[in-house]
């Protein structure tokens, strides 16, 4: 059970949703997977899977994955009990069956490889039962979809090696899960018994006629599911705010047990909260789903607000002070300063402000025509760091009919330091054609006396210029 | 009942964690809060709130909040009523005390002034019970923190007019929230029961020794709770691989009412799953918490595998290919397409990619220098789309001492189409001292070659231009 030799192959029993996952988890990692599964759909079913885990993980990260395992699909137990160099039986969850396929693998099995039940509830006790090596099977329990959610339950039984319980969370480690490592094996282990509470009282409040299922999917998702996301119960407990004190029949154990939660103080646990559900927000208003539908609504009316505002904005010779905000945290890059595409988001939305605000606004758009940005020049002057506060601002240089000439600055607010340029050339397009287009009378309006009252403003001594290193470019 | 008004000021009983955060979320929506509180600290508590809150709203979004209302602390129940146009109670959770000052404060209030308790387990009917008009009373139950959870229960009481559950439920709206209205008034209403069984679970896996409070919130929060955030548990069960299933004591009622949920195909739903997960844990990422310590554990390791074999990646007379991808949807902007600051941040890691190359790593980095960019030239050739696949290329064209002079191309990997250029000035940084130094000699070694090697290439033909609308610039 020590040590037992790199992981190359995984052998897998059982190629459902769970099985499937399992494979996509290990080829993507680099293994190479061979998968029992008596169905003829099985290799087309992993196969589907297998493409949306590659799919999501390439949108999840940008670190360089290995090149992809290879994996096949076998009907024989035996097969892929061979080639393993780490076994994972993921089984419809019948005891019996699992006993008897388990017996059965362990024979074609070499020395020293763990074998671990990807079950929900069953225990590992029984599950060794019908073991040679007990010692070798834990339970390794994840959750769908495996390729995505980073916990895995690793529980052992009462014959099982310690050794194999740490070669199983080692191994699941590799492949960027967090096994959570159980003190005494029990029914549903841990987090199956948590989601069946939670479960029996959403049936209970639909028998009673208190809510409907999908009430009760909102009730959850659009309040305290936000915060499961980042904290448990009682982490969350800490900041509730008298929630947890004002409900009703809740339990009053000794909380001894209760105080290995994580020792920050209130405030920074209360930032980090925000900012977490900050994020998450805005993650699933980019999904127009949930709490980010109800996001999106409410910016959709601010928006419509702003833009009838902005059509009795003065025109000053002036450059526009365009977009106000604050360095975010997870702007930040590993240089610790604000990372430079930021720089350029930060002046999109300055440079959609000043569009509003000559009438080539969101309804425009939608109405088929808009600017396009063709060409940008950056200059970084002074870095920016995390929590502080800048403005933009916009001096148009010049425009025609399709094209207008923008220089923008972002200044750093405590002293109004222009820490960098933008310089930017946008072109009127027709987006039914994707072609550039003399922009519309009714933001030409907009536009001109904009163009007219800049026209007075200095021009920056730095625009116009070309990226150089010598004389020879 | 019937209108109402305009609400400009919400008048406010009780300032704790609740009243404030009712204050926060008001006053950021530009509404006047009037908050009574005999707490002399009240004033001190809620200001740290309502700045706690504009924080977490500047970052979540950039839609234009209307200037912020005023606030202030009064003693008397009566003047935060005659003020309100809206009047929202949270006081501690007694009965007695809630009946007596919601009679007190109703004595004050015009007509047709909606009064709501921020209760979370007090019926209406016993809290309208003291009012001489209790068909204004209902429950508008909200979670903390009021300022970013969407969620507010609405529920009347036997004696509530359904116009002024209507009445609150728009106003809940307005500030963003996510108003449920409740079809029956129950103890702890939807939420509560449903975390009060989650609750009671986890203090039942404490009290048996099964895990700690520290296990159970990792067992929530790096793997169910991340589902929670935007699916509730019958959405969830929709795509659960059988998980639910194979839990054991599940109750079997029928599930007639539970047929409400979206109707959306699996395949979708699995898309939305997958795409919602991959953001909220690069979100967590960005904290460093839960999944997402999990995920930039996993990053690190990856990264670090990559330096080790980049050192030996040969140098060739072609551009680097040093960045591959796919689009994301949420990187699209409002004409469709990818939304410009999203290339530059692909230009980031195809030019990190290069830096790791040469050696200029994250290693590299935090023994203290690094390349900053000095300026960046884009030029945007042609549209990208939602889940088009790229690739990034990067050329050297020149370098001194402590500059490097790059070309950049964005290639569509369909057909190979330059979608847009990036042309950047690389400037060797002291991180320390923030200037410009010399490159080391170890990063000098893995240049020069690279640089060698890059000369023989043409030179792209728009590089070095500058941005013009015309001879005169």
């Amino acid at each position: 059970m020590s040590g037992g030799g790199t992981i190359r192959t995984i052998g897998l029993l059982g190629g459902g949703v769970i099985g499937a996952g399992w494979a996509a988890r290990a080829v993507l990692n680099g293994l190479d997977a061979v998968i029992c599964d008596p169905d003829p759909e099985a290799a087309r079913r992993i196969a589907a899977v297998i493409d949306n885990a590659r799919t999501a993980l390439s949108r999840l990260t940008l670190a360089p994955l290995p090149a992809a395992g290879t994996w096949r699909v076998v009907r024989r137990v035996e097969e892929a009990a061979e080639a393993a160099d780490f076994m994972q039986e993921s089984l419809p969850e019948r005891e019996d069956l699992k006993i008897a396929l388990l017996a059965q693998a362990e024979r074609a099995m070499r020395e020293g490889v763990v074998i671990a039940s990807s079950t929900a509830g069953l225990k590992p006790t029984r599950l060794q039962s019908g073991l040679r090596r007990p010692e070798r099977l834990v339970v390794g329990h994840p959750f769908n979809p495996v390729y995505l959610l980073p916990l895995v339950e690793v529980c052992g039984g009462a014959a099982t090696d310690a050794a194999a319980c740490r070669r199983a969370a080692e191994f699941y480690r590799g492949l960027g899960m967090h096994p959570l490592l159980l003190r005494r094996e029990t029914d549903g282990f841990i987090a199956d018994r948590l989601m069946e509470a939670l479960w029996r009282e959403a049936l209970f409040l639909i028998r009673d006629d208190v809510a409907t299922a999908a009430e009760i999917d909102d009730a959850i998702r659009f309040g305290p599911g936000l915060r499961w996301a980042f904290m448990g119960p009682f982490l969350t407990s800490r900041l509730a705010g008298g929630e947890q004190a004002q409900s009703g029949p809740a339990p009053k154990w000794p909380r001894t047990r209760m105080t290995d939660v994580p020792d920050l103080d209130d405030a920074s646990l209360e930032r980090l909260r925000d900012s977490c559900l900050v994020g998450i927000l805005q993650t699933l208003k980019a999904n127009r789903i949930a709490g980010g539908a109800a996001l999106a609504e409410y910016e959709a009316a601010l928006w419509q607000a702003q833009a009838a505002a902005a059509r009795h904005m003065s025109q000053a010779a002036a450059p526009l002070h365009a977009f106000a905000g604050r360095i975010e945290p997870g702007w930040i890059d590993y240089n610790g300063h604000l990372t430079e595409s930021r720089y350029l988001q930060i002046f999109s939305h300055a440079s959609d402000a000043m569009l509003a605000l000559i009438g080539a606004d969101t309804a425009y758009v939608a109405r088929g025509h808009s600017f396009y940005t063709a060409e940008t020049h950056l200059r970084h002057l002074a870095q920016m760091h995390g929590d502080e506060a800048f403005y933009a601002t916009v001096q148009v240089l010049g425009a025609d009919a399709k094209r207008v000439h923008i220089w923008q600055e972002l200044h750093r607010d405590a002293d109004g330091a222009v820490t960098a340029t933008c310089e930017q050339m946008l072109l009127h397009v027709d987006a039914a054609t994707g072609r550039a287009c003399p922009a519309l009378a009714e933001v030409r309006a907009g536009l001109d006396p904009l163009v007219a009252a800049h026209a007075a403003l200095p021009r920056p001594e730095a625009a116009g210029r070309a990226i150089r290193l010598n004389q020879r470019g």
